[in-house]
């Protein structure tokens, strides 16, 4: 059929573009290398759960997922600090009835898969991409060492950071790359649920241990456990490389997670048997060759520490499918228009969420962050249309593009970084707060 | 034999290597998936000629060659500046004795094989490295359809930019790489040598015709040609894109470049046949895996405005080589050594690769930038120990590390922009020369 489509990769953001497409009618067929998910073997060195924001909730709603989607979410309102005597701090992420949601990436993936094929998509699994012919516009998979070739009108790859289709791309000439690895690794780590079944810890929040130069995070699950991540340098003074005996790994824990510890009655084992992964970022540039795509992590993989990896991913095929509406299945000239509105977008994102690792591991337990914060909240309540903070902005609305949240975040640090030097906590007054709304409404304009 | 060396690559990093190593009785392998080039197939896609300066003469000392290569060279003592009118202008490099040479790089690649040769390294030609098992330390090549496995103590990637070596890297955890093409291409064109076989223009000069954006330039030959390479923008207004007939390529180069034009009468047929070629840097680290390194283009591909990539790979080896004599063949120590020496001196050559564009092509006519070459070279003539232009650091001082002539070019733009700004042509006096230097001798130090 000439005018299929071809998506390579059915994870989340693959998944999600076969229900827009398949809501128009296009026939799609969606290449896996993985085998079926709901045959129920959990991939390896993925995590297990993730935050689910605004951006994600507005494709998912599109597609037709909003009420279906709600009931496996777990909303979390805010962050819950953890210091280094289990004292805990609640910080919340908005205004009332602003939270983000944990949300299983197995339950959420087989939804999308499952949409997807009701609105007439065909998944194909343990098909491997291994090369892509660009004048004939065909794809070539590996199945238990046969080979296929598919053709269609247009490919999509979605198959995440270290996707097969973008290294098709690699191979063609003036194709920009990098990928970078932050010093950190992590690892998971599991909380059951207490002997009730219910949580040990309060349900409707992240739970964060800010150590500085390292963290550790807890997202809730519906079995009422916690996936714990430990973020943590691979090497140096205090490292993966260090932890290097059963004796050592107890005592870090004891002592710097002394809450978490008590938790986890069986850490060491958890340990020793969980992998330790590294995180990346990945850039490039085009995303498009002929009538070939990658979108999601395939083309701008960003580090987990906003949230919005797969927020990001899931936006991808939104704006995609905008540009449909406006202008037609003319795919080329699609594919063109996507990656010039897009990539700016993936490029702050890519850059925010690099920069919010320091305010989570380190600025949380910070007293001028939190007091930053508290007058950023008082802003936001009084000018709700004025003052958005720039967290809210990336996070709870999705009419702003990451690169303008980036853009005018950039301000507000500006502004309050002066205000902040002249005042001290609750000295200030109700005109302050306006003359920083009127500087932010002047700069906003003139930085342009 | 266990403690053989292979070389990946039989270019001219990888021969110079294999000289430096042979010389200490090593046993050494070189593997090559190109013909021998004394079978006369002459490769596509690279320059004919390059750039020899300080640092790639003293390796070539080094093993043997400073005589010999001598032969072979063309001294370039200067830019010779052509304007939209064909007037020229000489704007020397250094001082008296102070040169580049034009080499070809298919004769030099053949002097230094020949010599590995003599000094016992075995090469072996139309062998293409298609993986490496890290485990046991083997590469497996290809030679029509024929898998061969080499095991040794040690593997040297020297096969260039697009290095196959470096590809495996790629696919172990944690490797920073990045690829950045820049926005311009370029296409060789050949000066014939005139009637009587002697040189059409200045012989022993590099000559450039600054266009602001785009420039041409040319190196001579030893049969008097010159090779002209146009860098020219892929698309835009003036670009490689809108030459797209033979009637608007005569227009172009006859406006544009009117006494080269002159000198190439089968211009236009030479565009349609060359092929356009884009340029890259990459950038990556670790350059180091168990007992494998990347060196040269391989580790660190370069644009070619510093005339510095040669000389680069060359140093590399060089500087692999004193490591040996300061610390025996303890292959990993060294190995480690190398690459924390050496990186940062790769990345400061690119930056500078780049930065020289700038001047080539636009700054060269400026009159700022002329008058300033004239205050640094009566600083060099006067201080010549204490002043010496980044130019010059970077071409004629080998003991100066790219790095540290990339630090004080910086101290050095900020002297210098300070002066411009106050004094115009001659109104200096020799008090303010030496006022230059007493600031520069102060930022130096404090700069660290």
């Amino acid at each position: 059929m000439k005018d299929k489509v071809i998506i390579v990769g059915a994870g989340l953001v693959g998944s999600l573009l076969a229900c827009y497409l398949g809501k128009r009618g296009l026939a799609i067929e969606v290449y896996e290398k993985r085998p079926d998910p709901r045959k129920g073997l959990r991939t390896q060195g993925r995590s297990i759960n993730l935050a689910l924001s605004n951006r994600g909730l507005r494709s998912l709603e599109e597609v037709g997922l909003g009420e279906k989607v709600r009931e496996i979410l777990i909303p979390m309102h805010g962050r819950m600090i953890h210091n280094e005597e289990g004292i805990l701090d609640f910080q919340p992420y908005g205004r009332l009835g602003q939270y983000i949601n944990s949300v299983s990436r197995a339950n959420l993936n087989t939804m999308l898969l499952e949409k997807a094929e009701e609105l007439g998509a065909k998944f194909i699994f343990e098909h491997s991409c291994t090369g892509i012919n660009w004048q004939e516009n065909v794809v070539t998979f590996d199945h238990q060492g046969k080979e296929s070739r598919i053709g269609g009108a247009l490919i999509v790859g979605t198959d995440g950071a270290f996707s097969s289709v973008r290294s098709e791309l690699m191979k063609t000439d003036r194709f920009n790359y990098s990928q970078y690895y932050i010093e950190h690794g992590y690892k998971e780590l599991t909380i059951p649920p207490n002997a009730e079944g219910g949580f040990m810890m309060e349900k409707n929040a992240l739970h964060i241990w800010p150590r500085g130069n390292f963290m550790l995070i807890a997202l809730p699950n519906p079995d009422a456990s916690f996936t714990c991540t430990l973020f943590f340098p691979f090497e140096g003074p205090q490292s993966f490389a260090q932890l290097s005996s059963d004796e050592v790994v107890r005592k870090f824990f004891q002592n710097t997670f002394p809450d978490a510890w008590e938790l986890i009655p069986d850490l060491v084992d958890q340990y020793n048997t969980n992998p330790t992964a590294s995180l990346v970022t990945v850039r490039c540039y085009p995303w498009v060759k002929d009538r070939v795509v990658i979108m999601g992590d395939a083309s701008h993989a960003i580090v987990p520490f906003y949230g919005q990896g797969m927020n990001s991913g899931f936006e991808d095929a939104r704006v995609f499918n905008d540009l449909i509406d406006a202008h037609g299945t003319g795919w080329e000239s699609i594919l063109s228009k996507f990656q010039t509105i897009r990539k700016p977008d993936a490029d702050a994102i890519a850059e925010l969420a690099m920069k919010n690792f320091v305010e989570m591991r380190d600025q949380v337990a910070d007293s001028r962050f939190i007091l930053r914060k508290k007058i950023e909240s008082e802003l936001n309540q009084k000018f709700p249309e004025q003052w958005i903070p720039q967290y809210s902005m990336v996070t709870f609305h999705d009419e702003i593009r990451y690169s303008e949240a980036l853009r005018l975040g950039k301000i507000q640090d500006a502004i309050m970084n002066e205000f902040l030097d002249q005042f001290s906590e609750k000295t200030w007054e109700e005109k302050d707060l306006e003359q920083i709304i009127a500087q932010y409404e002047i700069k906003k304009v003139s930085d342009h």
